[in-house]
């Protein structure tokens, strides 16, 4: 049977996680807002500082199989910091192949980056969810995940664009 | 008169940092939350690879006044990515002591956040603010930014302590 491995992204699976970028954006019906390059990813994520770290998800497959390994989810994250408590993980993305959903794939990824964040001495993992995505919601609660939104009332704020260039006086 | 300087923060601020940050806390009756110190601000903040980077804004004194410049604000962000739009600033913590605001000194320390962000290639700025905060609410909305809690349901999520520790199976 074919088995799956979390592992570090490399340089070489850009292509891969583009690809799964768009098809999430896709079934979001946002794919428009997708401006991301396969270039910007490879100079962001693996220069001397990175702005991202990667962890992507790969079927092996099983002895004898023709295929060669297949990339099926990835989970993208950065190291934030809080003036409270010190180095963070926030964790932007996590994407599993619809096909391959049900398997435990994607608590893997999130367990990976929480074993990561303790690496670094992070005391915190955060990551945003929309409201609608009871699925989503549910699963980061049962894995003991507190909604900070519902208990303390944060919100999420954004400058963008022509809004950020005013700011800026630019 | 005084003037107000908004500048990078150095090694040496660490002290001055920790207690704005402290004094924000305590404003907040969250002072047993604040768990990190001045060791840790300066390794985490002025090594190889630093977790954040923080503005200051510090009181000039006029000509012939007797003391020296004094730090009265910060503004502590991290580099983060979207997988749609590439590198993001978020900032972290913003505060004014109480006897300095009202001269728009938040409103620089955003300003120069909003201009780092775009000297990096930022496209995006994010923040997050309690909803029983309406001064900084109705602030961020009149720069320019939208509550992406309100306009498209985003929650904030963590996962911290005994959570994140069983999370990593450890």
């Amino acid at each position: 049977m074919a088995s799956v491995l979390i592992r570090e992204a490399k340089e070489g699976d850009c292509g891969n996680i583009l690809r799964l970028i768009r098809e999430l954006a896709e079934y979001e019906k946002l794919s428009d807002q997708v401006k991301i390059s396969e270039e910007a990813l490879r100079a962001d994520g693996f220069g001397e500082n990175p702005f991202y770290h990667c962890l992507v998800a790969e079927i092996l497959p099983a002895p004898g199989e023709p295929q060669g390994p297949c990339v099926v989810g990835y989970g993208l994250y950065c190291f934030i910091y809080s003036t409270w408590k010190g180095r963070n993980i926030y964790l932007e993305d996590i994407y599993v192949k619809p096909e391959y959903r049900g398997q435990g794939i994607g608590s893997k990824i999130i367990k990976k980056v929480a074993e990561v964040a303790l690496d670094k001495g992070c005391s915190q993992l955060r990551l945003a969810v929309l409201d609608w995505n009871k699925g989503a919601m549910d699963l980061y609660k049962a894995l003991g995940a507190q909604d900070l939104t519902e208990a303390e009332g944060w919100h999420c704020f954004r400058f963008e664009g022509e809004a950020m260039r005013e700011l800026a006086g630019k």
